[in-house]
């Protein structure tokens, strides 16, 4: 999907809320599994009931991977079942030297065919360059995580005062554009989002870390909005565990349409300014 | 497999060779596509000529999942193939916040029954720790890579000097011991070993870029031998696609069988200083 086509359903939909599949086998409530793939199931349900309430998925890698080839094949079929309405991630974390990251690219845009992949920058150009040399999908670098490991080396500091992050910001703008870069930033760290917005002014930012881990939708958007919206907010657990009885596919479409309607006033009051 | 067993196996073979199966299937000799899985086919006869010369094997995931679940069952009969004596290592690269990671600990550490994982440390602590819950397995945290690419921010200096990758030594340090932690080190930067040998004298460090990418066993040998070892020289294309005919796994012996000598003679040179 290209730029056009994602800001296009986002503004049709004033939404950009992003449903994270993180569907955990032990998580799921127990009567799915009567079905042959109860994560299949599970994941289709959740997609019906949310599917007018986002504009993206982003199923967690680890999650399939955790069981082998079956998680595989449950991975593809979910892949099928998303419609092509919705903005796709695979969120994989992926990066190593440039043969292997050529591999890494044809799995998840040839073999699976996600609009986008999330990709760790430590390795560098090499790592990243592969999945950028896809027409019309996307590469999205961890730039500052929601988790409580983004202390340890996100924020080291070079002479210049600059943190690695930036750092990662401002180099890999050299490889891609805004038309096939993001950039992953936590909704835990809001403070960071005004000097971000700066630093990368016409990217979209992938945001997780609303819900389960603390962030807030306002407090994002505060510095976080740009033009063309410019930030896909992800929530996983906060949707899809809403509840874990037979319920679970209603409560997620609740949770998915409160942050829907939370994003669509916040559109909506900006829109008035 | 833990740390004694390991150092017993180096020392008695006289060889500290790992043989990296980046097994691609756009690359594997044209006669094996008569058996089903051919690629199984190739890592089998890789093994049988290779596992007197080497006392690790290193599947790069990425050219297992680039075949979706098919690539997984390739990927979990090479692993049942390679003997007991042989330490198995999962380089994937993976690392994301706990709850992830914990997923990733379970695939390749329970679900696939892999002795080491290759972690990018960009995420910090809890990308990391997961995978160091388990006894007798091994985290190969990404320090010094050989890509091109581990120019951009592995040698991002703060303002005492210190460079990243130091930072990640220095660090994960804190988070686990060489008993659990490995480092990988490229053999293209051998300016850095005995820096790096400074900041981890116990540790295990696994080092690819020997062949293929042009670094040599004598020149990481110079500083990054340490008194068990503490060495696993990585070889993939050098040593599997050695030549691309029928006879592709003599070839691939002979070329271990050379690196295995390389090795005795320097564990014996330096048994006699």
């Amino acid at each position: 999907m290209n730029r056009e086509s994602l800001i296009t359903f986002i503004r049709e939909r004033q939404n950009f809320l992003c449903v994270g599949l993180d569907s955990d086998i032990s998580r799921i409530p127990k009567h799915l599994f009567a079905f042959p793939d109860p994560v299949l199931e599970f994941n289709k349900r959740i997609i019906d009931a949310t599917k007018d309430h986002c504009v993206a998925y982003k199923p967690n890698i680890a999650f399939y991977e955790s069981r082998g080839a079956a998680g595989w094949e449950t991975l593809a079929e979910t892949l099928d079942y998303i419609p092509d309405t919705h903005f796709t991630i695979a969120d994989a974390k992926r990066g190593d030297i440039g043969n292997t990251s050529r591999q890494y690219a044809k799995t998840f845009f040839e073999f699976y065919d996600f609009d986008a992949i999330t990709v760790a920058p430590y390795m560098g150009i090499d790592s990243v360059s592969p999945f950028l040399e896809y027409k019309d999908k996307w590469v999205i670098l961890l730039a500052l995580t929601s988790n409580m490991g983004s202390q340890d080396f996100q924020h080291f500091t070079d002479t210049s005062g600059m943190a690695l992050y930036e750092q990662v910001m401002r180099k890999s703008q050299e490889w891609g554009t805004a038309d096939n870069l993001m950039y992953v930033v936590g909704a835990t760290q809001p403070e960071a989002f005004q000097h971000i917005r700066e630093l990368a002014q016409d990217h979209f930012l992938l945001v997780p870390g609303v819900g389960a881990q603390g962030g807030t939708v306002q407090a994002v958007c505060d510095y976080g909005l740009n033009d063309d919206v410019g930030l896909l907010i992800n929530s996983s657990r906060g949707i899809i565990f809403a509840s874990d009885t037979e319920d679970y596919a209603d409560e997620a479409g609740r949770a998915a349409e409160q942050l829907h309607c939370q994003m669509r006033d916040i559109l909506l009051r900006r829109s008035r300014v």
